[in-house]
């Protein structure tokens, strides 16, 4: 992954038991991984953590250290197993208090008597936070330092991140090329794509078979920021391809 | 998630660039999850991380000493991408050498003169690593110590873990219970089912919104290994929402 020496880097942490229990299939961590490779943030690390305070503390502090950007998803609504807005705080070491502005929108938004002390929580965010909207939902996701702490539930998530990443200081975006071929062998091409590979270092070139109705294969893909290098490495496995005797396809197969 | 306190633990890594740029939807998640919940292994954690020597390595020895298990999807194939194995290895500190009956094995499977040296890396295998045989594909997965590796192909990787799960140690199975009701809002709820929580401290008591063609509404799910709470747990949830003039349907919504 050496395909973006010069970008800043991101960490995603999913936050909840159900994706750990099977319970939730996630469907989060491929949106933000294409939305961030799009923007030059490319996602680096992924860690799935439990409803736990002190893991999720530990966790925290642990990525906003070692990475450019920490975005979360999961455990900011209403319930008992929501924590993960104070444990943000907690991890910053600063206090879990209403926040003026979303406190107000969200007294607004409820009928009198309704906005009740869980629905407060989700009004409540570590000192300093800048708010992420979102169109789906009243309760707003929030940015405290490197740290940007969006919701679980898929749409809500994605209007929040739609909102958030032109926000963010981006890199040169990381962009893909990919040719496919039917009958094609991954044993049968490793040695020529690790000489392709070791001629474009800064790229990173991946072989990835599928199983399909229609028949198996092979996909290649190369990514990086370097779009000349690119356009040259994929050239070299289409050839490698035909050197096979396959017929290669550009672009990825159909799912 | 003090629901099986006594159950050994389990961490997930998933190894590949492919999950990282998003170019693949993870699906083995959710049925690892599934799998080890089913023979009271519950999974606290899944890192996916890139396939980077270093860090391979590093996140191997850091989670074979947190968990009881550890287990690896991807980067045991033929490719220059597929460094796992080796990795392995490393972090043992043992040799990275032919493994006699994973060699003899697919020897004999290709014709004279394709067993080439890409294939013959997935023979090759930590020192005292015992296989992880699969019903898909010719080259198996391995144990060693506490770490259990194999594919990223979900449906290669679904017939080793099949293979393996019967022969680990395992502990009281995470059972579950749900309830789930249209109409209902988390927030309203909130508190009564903070209190249920707290009257049943060895459960995991999740609250989980949806929203579906047919209308939004919210489950709410129970996990523990202790069967006779679960009943009680999730009949006070039911009146919770009965309480709350919704009806309340036993199990998960329909997808």
């Amino acid at each position: 992954m050496a395909d973006a020496a010069a970008n800043p880097i991101a960490c995603l942490l999913v936050i909840g038991n159900e994706v750990l229990s099977g319970r939730t299939q996630d469907l989060n961590i491929q949106f933000i991984a294409k939305g961030l490779g799009a923007i030059g943030i490319p996602l680096r690390e992924v860690r799935v953590i439990p409803d736990v305070r002190d893991t999720i503390i530990a966790v925290v502090n642990e990525c906003r250290a070692r990475f450019d950007h920490v975005f979360t998803t999961g455990g900011i609504g209403p319930t008992h197993d929501d924590i993960t807005s104070e444990c943000v705080a907690a991890a910053f070491g600063v206090p879990w208090e209403p926040h003026p502005e979303a406190w107000a929108r969200m007294e607004r938004h409820y009928e009198p008597g309704q906005f009740n002390a869980a629905r407060q929580r989700m009004a409540t965010m570590p000192r300093g936070a800048t708010l992420i909207d979102n169109a789906v939902s009243i309760a707003p996701g929030f940015t405290i330092g490197n740290v940007h702490v969006m919701a679980g539930v898929p749409r809500i998530m994605q209007s929040m991140f739609t909102t958030l990443a032109p926000t963010l200081q981006g890199g040169v975006p990381v962009q893909s090329r990919a040719v496919h071929a039917a009958g094609l062998l991954e044993g049968a091409i490793a040695e020529g794509l690790s000489a392709i590979q070791d001629r474009y270092p800064a790229l990173d070139l991946g072989s990835y078979p599928y199983y399909r109705l229609g028949g198996n294969g092979v996909a290649l893909v190369a990514k990086g920021t370097d779009t000349a290098a690119l356009d040259a490495c994929i050239a070299e496995v289409t050839a490698l391809v035909e050197a096979q005797g396959k017929a290669p396809v550009p672009g990825e197969p159909a799912v």
